[in-house]
């Protein structure tokens, strides 16, 4: 896919990390890691993973596309749910191997359980590392139905 | 390290998704994703990997520790440049597989380049797929001198 144009070849150090082209350097899977956030809140929803061709798709059309490790395939999201991710910026990260983007999500939620953010455990801080770690549910309502909204569908991710 | 006792072993995918016993999935590297963002901004400051004694020392400290692929070594965030992060609070996802991180940044900043945010150029969306994107600054200006806090010292990462 780096074929497409966008990309261009990786260079130095140095011109990875203070230029102006954008060279992805995707894992030898072939993906980079996605984090979005909530446009309005700066609240994380979700971490995905895009290939080149999500990567493609999600710059020219501003809607977030990820490439579905599980099911070895792009992925529009929203596609089933309808919960599209408007992108309102997208930012790539020094060493070009991460991208944020800040979204507009549409509907109810960004994650497959049901709730707006897939972060909705919270991991207690200064246990001590001799017993099982508990978790504490955290914003964790559910904003929609998940088997209302995928019913038999295989759930992205 | 998964016997440090702090890690249950992966149930069902309803356990892990609505339980409450922390048990991440390392991918085959033995790394789970961490996003870091700054707790009052919302600002994504960086993406990094925590492995299993990463993952522990910063439940158990409440300071991020990560681990650094490109020096496949235990990286205590900010042990060089003095530029640690306390964390105010962790979550983990739905599948257990990517943690995110509040934190308090301490010093000037989070990217080795010298920046508050790793994430300092934007991507331009709506580009056509035929000639490379170009990327735009933004939030760019350098807030430490990396040459001087990092000096000869391995860059973290």
């Amino acid at each position: 896919m780096e074929s497409t144009g966008l990309f261009a070849p990786r260079g130095s150090t140095s011109q990875v990390e203070e230029g102006l082209a954008l060279s992805p350097k995707f894992d030898r899977d072939g993906l980079l890691t996605c984090v979005a956030t909530d446009g309005s809140t700066g609240e994380v929803l979700m971490v995905a993973h895009m290939n080149a061709e999500a990567l493609t798709k999600t710059i020219e059309t501003g809607e977030a596309w990820y490439f579905s490790r599980s099911r070895q395939q792009l992925w529009r999201k929203g596609a089933t749910s309808g919960h599209l991710q408007r992108v309102i910026e997208m930012r790539i990260d020094c060493d070009q191997d991460a991208v944020w983007i800040k979204v507009e999500q549409t509907g109810a939620g960004a994650c497959h359980t049901g709730r707006r953010s897939c972060f909705y455990r919270a991991v207690p801080l200064g246990a001590p590392a001799t017993r099982n770690v508990t978790l504490a549910f955290r914003d964790a309502d559910k904003s929609f139905d998940p088997q209302a909204v995928y019913g038999a569908a295989p759930k992205p991710g």
